[in-house]
């Protein structure tokens, strides 16, 4: 018996390369999970293999900014030349439906999310170490060099930001990242916070007591 | 790879007759786990099945009493004309060598417990009803009438001490309350407040930045 019956808005994050991706979808590949994911909208190109509403909802700039505009983002951010950003209304939903929803997003969205949503589960990736990660970064070879640069100094920059997080888990093999966060999500639904209001009832005490 | 490498201070607490020794046992009973018990001392006789050093340090009211004005409880509590206490030393070795020490305590001792150490895990095991708890309490069959009333009365005190904790725990299922008591420590070592030093080192940044 479950005390918090509404989904958590489960926000992971982390440094630029660290696997964030990798991870999520370990996690959707676990055994008897409620989770959803809420797909991201973005203005940069489809990649190879990539597929409209799965992977992103691939827009234009134009129809991005008149979405910002229009306030229909829980977060967004520019990244590289290119706008990434989580639709609000589809979260909403989810949450409201008992479905815990993962957000796997860059380090300055998910700080505007903490701020609109007090009460989401923040979760900071990290790699064993920064090596580890720069290696990462090299390894992709997708991209250019001054690219690579960028994002190396971008995750230098968002090393920093684990503070602001309510957990840190390590990536340092992606099946126990995953299972750490299924962890974190038991647990967060048995937190006082989250509980005291359905326990009162239980019991048929008064909560101002 | 985990950034908190101490052991954790569980408190496992709640209403009279909720079941916290079965739920500990249960906990205890799953695989893979650092879990160890603080052994409590008590002035109570010792029942049939029980041992000294094992279930309790059965010790006399003289020789308890002594050891409380030496300072050698990290709780005590007096309880239908006894004392039941937790030896401090013990635990404080056993959380230090990386152990998870688990105390299962009374109500008042907890709330003890967690002025002394405020970095401890303290989990409120509840049943799924007040109804639920009565009949346990007088299912037992070991005790008097008189003695019954007293842990319905202590019980329904008991039951508004939940927002002292930091979890609500619901002990429908045995094994269910104990699996999500796992899913909680694993997820408080990954709490910042408590990994975040290690993560600075592991990434050689100044915490002070």
């Amino acid at each position: 018996m479950k005390l918090n019956d509404r989904g958590l808005l489960i926000v992971i994050s982390g440094p630029s390369g660290v696997g964030k991706g990798t991870v999520r979808k370990a996690l959707f590949d676990m055994p008897k999970h409620n989770l959803t994911y809420s797909v991201s909208m973005t203005t940069r190109g489809i990649r190879q293999g990539e597929e409209n509403g799965k992977d992103y909802y691939f827009v234009s700039k134009e129809e991005f900014e008149k979405r910002i505009s229009e306030g229909k983002f829980l977060e967004y951010a520019e990244f590289v030349g290119n706008y990434y950003g989580t639709p609000l209304d589809k979260v909403n939903e989810q949450l409201d439906s008992g479905k815990e929803v993962v957000l796997e997003i860059e380090v300055e969205g998910a700080l505007q999310v903490k701020k609109k949503v007090p009460d989401c589960v923040m979760i900071f990736l990290v790699p064993p170490s920064k090596d580890d990660l720069y290696k990462r970064l090299r390894s992709r070879g997708t991209e250019s060099e001054e690219i690579i640069e960028k994002r190396v100094e971008k995750a230098n920059r968002e090393f920093k930001k684990a503070k602001y997080y309510d957990y840190i888990v390590v990536n340092d093999d992606v099946f126990n990242a995953a299972d750490r966060i299924l962890a974190i999500i038991r647990a967060e639904h048995a937190r006082t916070k989250r509980s005291i209001h359905k326990y009162y009832e239980l019991i048929g005490e008064d909560i101002e007591e």
